[in-house]
């Protein structure tokens, strides 16, 4: 079994062991707004909940290899303020085609033809095409380094959850028909309806 | 499109859309060690990379209905130390069954019938049935709440990186072959082999 030192690897070694170990990874599609008002809209996989007490989730915008910041952190940074919308098999060719690099201020919900709808209690405005919105305040930012492919967490509480009709069922989501996809390794995703029960103990 | 203001929600109900909406979530099966030199080992599907600068992973136990935190967060508190273990197609019912809630310092290794290796860096064990396993060290703990469903968010940095020869591709990791599960709602969890590919854009 191959055992290997972590301070050994390059960073981007280190990177390509994460993005094929943890997997499958859900997908944050966030929306966002800098100080200008120009919308901004990108996909994260390194993206979890945490707890429903506040409800709140995570997800961790990677430092470009030159250190450059993501334009979703910046705006987030700015604004305290982002719409984490859910990711499916319905909307995944445009949530990838929002992951080209546009320059700043330049709108992927133009670019990749998306419908941006307004937002009840944040500014940031949702992702119409998307099945599942989360409109979030920024809690805070944990920083982990700042070079090249640092890290960067931001924690969010959720205010306010849409969910579409169609996956709606009396104050619960139908998960099944959410038809979430997950994110692997290079270019990879996985679907989520090859499914299995395990009974969990008590 | 159904809209709900998160604050009239119970915790309960919260916790409900988090896990049925983020999916599907990898699984960190975590072994810890407390300052006795007890074993634990459980599942958490609040988990996900960081960065590769440093290789960091984060996960989040929550705390039960009452507002007792878990013996893996005991423990890290203690030690400062984890190791992170994949859970695959091959070991997902032992997984499962590690989720059981034992008394604390009971071990889950023992009871499940799974086999502890040292670790070469930390001085929690990993668990030899999983495919890939990551050796931790503590970088912070982010405490949201101290509440029933509470979330404690736990930072480890990746020191030592183990994977099984089978998925082992000159310094890359085969993904395809690991046969991740990604944890989905209530008793449900999915496999990774359905997957699809999308070109990213640059």
């Amino acid at each position: 079994m191959p055992s290997i030192e972590v301070e050994k690897l390059s960073v981007r070694e280190r990177y390509h062991l994460l993005v094929s170990t943890v997997i499958p990874r859900p997908i944050a599609w966030v929306s966002s707004l800098n100080h200008a008002g120009q919308t901004n809209l990108a996909p994260f996989s390194f993206f979890n909940a945490i707890a429903a007490n506040p409800m709140s989730v995570c997800f961790a915008p990677v430092n470009d290899r030159n250190g450059k910041p993501k334009d979703t952190l910046l705006n987030i940074k700015e604004t305290g303020q982002f719409v984490v919308n859910i990711a499916s098999e319905d909307n995944a060719e445009k949530m990838n085609a929002t992951a080209e690099t546009y320059p700043y201020g330049v709108s992927e919900f133009e670019k990749v033809g998306l419908t941006p709808v307004p937002s009840l209690k944040v500014k940031a405005p949702r992702v119409k095409e998307s099945p599942v919105q989360m409109e979030c305040e920024l809690l805070q930012i944990v920083t982990l380094s700042e070079g090249p492919l640092g890290g960067n967490l931001i924690i969010g509480k959720v205010v306010v959850f849409h969910a579409d009709e169609k996956i709606w069922n009396n104050g619960d989501i139908r998960h099944q028909d959410l038809k979430a996809v997950g994110r692997m390794a290079g270019n990879w995703y996985s679907r989520t309806r090859d499914a299995f029960e395990l009974i969990r103990p008590k």
